[in-house]
């Protein structure tokens, strides 16, 4: 007998475009769309909730460690950039500059910047937050009593990109972004790690999304930070996508802003400073580690509804009946609790076909669906779809009938049991595509040279070089479009050769291509 | 013997200069402070956390009613605002206009726009969304299946103010903005209707501010609306504040965009849409509903800590015993819920003198203070302040001593009570100030020119003129600093004549001084 073939929802599969496949689950799964204005998306309500959920679920942990959230403004004045520019090398300037304030008429119909109301100072439209916040901390921090200070906002910032894509190159795009002050290295680096660790953690249990945490090479730091950590995923197209970063900024920006303490000793100090962020971002990672040919997989603990119940509607009067037993269903549910919070469920009574509804549901992912007929309602049954096992053998939507109390009762534990079988499957799939055989650059180039669809990550040991020696090899590797992501945090000391540098190996470290 | 005299905790009071004590409760409870950046502040924890507790329980009002947040791009191309421009009149033009994506060195050590790169069409950055998400709307509407469309967003917008004062008028602001099409007018209106209703309810329910909600006059419209309604606060000075509005824009922008739904019919015709806001401006007018001459009191449904615990630590060995007294306390009023929502509480435990950290939490307006000594934690007591009941008649602070048991129960009942002791003390102050026996033009023009320190609203019937005869009101009313507030939803009809116009007057409208 030939295999059933199974006919997917989404018009491209991974295998035949990867790009194009991504765009499609954005598209398909209604999370964001192009919004006509350069390098903007507009996040729908599916892609929106499920950042209300990293919001909701990253804001605690960031209370939790003390940090109080703040607002800073949207504008920064030129001069602290100037001002900035003087203590940080390769800082970046592509930004979005408002030099004018008002419209006018230009006589033709249309309006115009109005050349009256030029500033005398251009604002720049923030691309992140150090220099506002230091000048800020500079006014607020006076002694040792007053450290650590720990602040966090959450805020959009504007890049000016070249080449955007939704979610993981925006010119605007939606974060956090802790900025922290410290009376000395050990206290600041304790935080950047902290803030770290809180990443890691929050990308494994919440986004289902295996990284790898640690520090970046220093030509990949943020300009003017002493040390750059990352976490690192592999989407399955085998890229690396960094997920979230963590900056040690010693007393560049503390210099540059004048951020100073009283010491115990009644000598003036710098403070040591910190600033870490994760974004929108994120989400293009859960699409790429968790979306497969039929949309998105949403993760249960950010999806904004885990359980999507469909009654089948005929409009007749059979469907009052059915729309009771599917309310009843719904408000037992409510009860239930997963991950500690109220389970979510809807109840889409929406007119359409069931098979219709059913198919966009499945396409954004909604971990549980729940098709009751007026049979169902009659025996006190529920047939459950679980979006991780989609297809049965006869390549049919995998429905499984079951006895309404037994599902009301089992359903937290199928939320949480699908939120570990993804994370599970991500974590095999990148373990399976890390390498570790290559001894030489010869061997790195044919990894990924060879007509390898989706190469993963070669792991190996380096003798970590500097300066213009570390420019040798990022040369190297940029000509093979790769580049160094990060050396995971505890990993044993590094054995062997350097296979830039012929020297020995002093640490473990990771080289892919990224998005 | 002589009364004894309060020593308050500002530097300024109400009577002396209302401005000032404004900006001295802003300072002195930490909510905000200005940035260095024309026109923007910074809002600092306490603020940013009473504009959190705002967000929360507003957004869950908004999903309640099946508005689905999004998020739109913050810049606005010109030509959006070009098309608006022919269909609004009296659009406001002060906005931050975005000209280039580039800084460059100016070869003095500075930073200037670079020349290269300017852009082809200036960007705005939003003032408010109608545009961007009119054409939004335009995309995703098809038929009347589509409709109602209901899309909010949380967002900053900028609006160019030559005169801002923090919290009420700012260049950048936060805000929700609501935003709605529908198939007809009936809908447009309910939702415009169910929106003000929302406002209104939350600004006395949960904000514990007094307001009246109904239509602004013609000329207060927002620009090319149909209709604006508003919830109007008065302020501890007297000074009217509108805290909300809520817009039916009839098809004035399902024109400009496009927005149009085949109809059961076949036919296409103009969606009628709806947009509704608040803002941080609301947290300007709690500042003067509520507090008097100590500072904030914050209205426990927004407080983001409701009970702060002040152990009077004495640095020695007792202090171990006081701290666990107060952890266990703190433990147990944690299980309790007020408002439906666990008690927010915190133990303050930072080092400084227990006389000083009260006094910054009163300036902060919690709503109940609890110092605890070591004689308290031995004999199982607490000593509570209420803020609302601050000073006793020695002109000392009104503490209460308490068994702990009996607080932990009661701590719940007490934060309500505080809730509705401070909005009926505002209710009383507001409707002792609305005057209702004016019955011509000098008559205004005396009351708000007599030497009355917080002259309130004048209620008073008018015969709604239009055109060129409300201009002349307008204008009658403008050289008295005076402006038509809004005329009360579901009011008597009015009698008696109109005092601008000697018609017989046909509604109900209240005059004010206004932010």
């Amino acid at each position: 007998m030939n295999q059933p073939k199974i006919k997917h929802a989404l018009p491209v599969t991974r295998d035949e475009d990867f790009a194009q496949w991504y765009q499609s689950v954005i598209s398909e799964a209604e999370l964001a769309e192009e919004s006509g204005v350069r390098g903007c998306m507009v996040i729908k309500p599916w892609g929106y909730g499920i950042w209300e959920r990293i919001q909701k679920l990253m804001d605690e942990r960031i209370k939790e460690a003390g940090v109080e959230n703040c607002y800073f403004p949207l504008f920064i004045p030129l001069s602290y950039f100037s001002r900035e520019a003087e203590h940080v090398e390769g800082f970046a300037k592509e930004m979005a500059v408002v030099t004018h304030h008002r419209l006018i008429g230009d006589g033709k119909g249309g309006l115009i910047p109005d050349p009256e109301a030029k500033l005398e100072e251009p604002l720049i439209v923030r691309p992140t937050s150090e220099t506002v916040i230091g000048a800020a901390m500079a006014r607020w921090i006076q002694s040792w009593r007053d450290l650590p200070m720990l602040t966090n906002q959450w805020a959009n910032v504007v890049r000016w990109e070249m080449r955007t894509r939704m979610f993981l190159r925006t010119s605007e795009f939606l974060w956090q972004e802790g900025h922290t002050a410290h009376a000395d290295e050990a206290d600041a680096m304790a935080e950047t790690l902290r803030s770290l660790e809180m990443y890691r953690s929050f990308a494994e249990d919440v986004l289902a999304m295996p990284v790898i945490a640690g520090p970046k090479p220093e030509n990949e730091r943020f300009p003017g930070a002493v040390e750059t950590f990352s976490i690192e995923a592999m989407m399955q197209d085998g890229k690396a996508l960094q997920a979230g970063t963590s900056h040690y900024l010693g007393t560049t920006f503390s210099s540059a802003a004048g951020i100073r303490y009283q010491d115990k000793e009644g000598q003036q100090a710098l403070c040591h400073t910190t600033s870490w962020g994760v974004s929108t971002r994120m989400i293009g990672g859960v699409i790429m580690t968790h979306g497969d040919d039929d949309g998105l997989r949403t993760p249960p603990q950010i999806a904004p509804q885990q359980i999507v119940i469909l009654p089948m509607l005929r409009e007749n009067d059979g469907d009052a009946a059915l729309l009771t037993y599917c309310e009843t269903l719904r408000a037992d549910l409510l009860k239930q609790s997963a991950f500690g919070e109220r389970v979510r469920v809807l109840l889409d009574k929406r007119p359409g076909k069931a098979t219709a509804k059913r198919w966009a549901w499945v396409k954004k992912g909604v971990p549980l669906i729940l098709e009751i007929g007026g049979r169902d309602a009659e025996g006190g049954q529920v047939s459950v779809l679980r979006r991780d096992r989609l297809w049965n053998d006869a390549a049919k939507a995998n429905f499984a009938g079951m006895a309404r109390d037994e599902f009301v009762v089992a359903a937290s534990a199928e939320l949480e049991d699908i939120q570990r079988a993804i994370h599970a499957e991500a974590l095999a799939r990148r373990d399976a595509q890390i390498v570790r055989d290559v001894t030489d650059l010869a061997g790195l180039s044919t990894y990924f040279a060879e007509d390898r669809k989706f190469p993963g990550w070669v792991e190996l040991g380096w003798a970590k070089p500097t300066g213009a020696a570390l420019d040798k090899v990022v040369e190297q590797l940029k000509a093979l479009k790769l580049t160094i992501r990060n050396t995971p945090m505890g990993a044993a000391p590094a054995s062997g050769t350097c296979i830039f540098t012929g020297e020995p190996a002093v640490e473990t470290i990771y080289i892919a291509r990224s998005y």
